[in-house]
């Protein structure tokens, strides 16, 4: 992360596009399960995907903003609780895309190698935690793409970007 | 990408880390499939973990190889089809796992930028080509996440990474 002396292969602005394009795509996913699936649908007791939704969006903005402010509160699902239609999930992923937009422009390029207490629980160089945010989104959905399968759905496709 | 006027996020060798921590992963996930079950199980019509694996072996050298020597060759799962063992598709993918560190080394860190059309079909950025690897192997990990689960296996931890 060493800007004058390591060449690196990607800049902050193309992370976030790369971020935001997947957020677009788990959008689409949870817009494609029907109302009472998406709280209910689960395989092999895994969560619905109303429950993975909502990991993703207390990891998204409150992690944003505690490597912003410094600030290692503890991880909690708490603000999601509140959410129980499909609707207000959409809406709460719409807010969460400019928070996003606005938190992760506010870290200095030179942070990004910078470790980082996330939740008071993850110390690792914040690159890493956004990758791992990322990587667990893409996971997550993958999950919810065989959810929408075995309810004889067709998911969109994975190349989608927005 | 330019090195000289944009500061970048992440090195060439940070990336190649990254990667080759998700195959680490999907390695274990391999493993912890019961034989018959790599080969046989399926939720809604999917692909067997097997075919998965196949898809990602069918990927990840091909591709590199095609990068080095900007060879369009067309995308083709013909060298997998032999494979009709777990254990053959584990040593498979140790081989792809040395073939990775010797090709993704020979990518200059100026050429991430450029675009080249792999597989003939996928004209982008390389650093594009190469992000698309991993997140595809890590959304098709999190099916067989679903998979193992339905089966009543717990799958490794998400983070682990060796």
């Amino acid at each position: 992360m060493n800007t004058t002396t390591a060449p690196q292969v990607i800049s902050p602005e193309q992370l976030l596009k790369h971020w935001q394009g997947h957020r677009a795509l788990t959008r689409h996913v949870i817009e494609a399960f029907p109302e009472k699936d998406f709280f209910e649908f689960s395989i092999g007791g895994m969560r619905p995907f109303s429950k993975l939704a909502s990991e993703l969006l207390s990891i998204a903005v409150p992690a944003l903003k505690g490597i912003v402010n410094r600030d290692a509160q503890p991880y909690s699902e708490e603000a999601t609780e509140t959410l129980t239609t499909k609707a207000q999930y959409l809406q709460k992923w719409d807010e969460a895309t400019e928070e996003i937009n606005l938190y992760f422009k506010q870290i200095p390029v030179e942070d990004f190698e910078k470790t980082f207490n996330l939740f008071g629980q993850y110390e690792f160089p914040i690159i890493e935690n956004i990758f791992y945010f990322i990587d667990n989104e893409i996971h997550h959905r993958g999950q919810g793409y065989v959810y929408l399968r075995a309810l004889g759905i067709e998911p969109p496709f994975f190349w989608t970007r927005e």
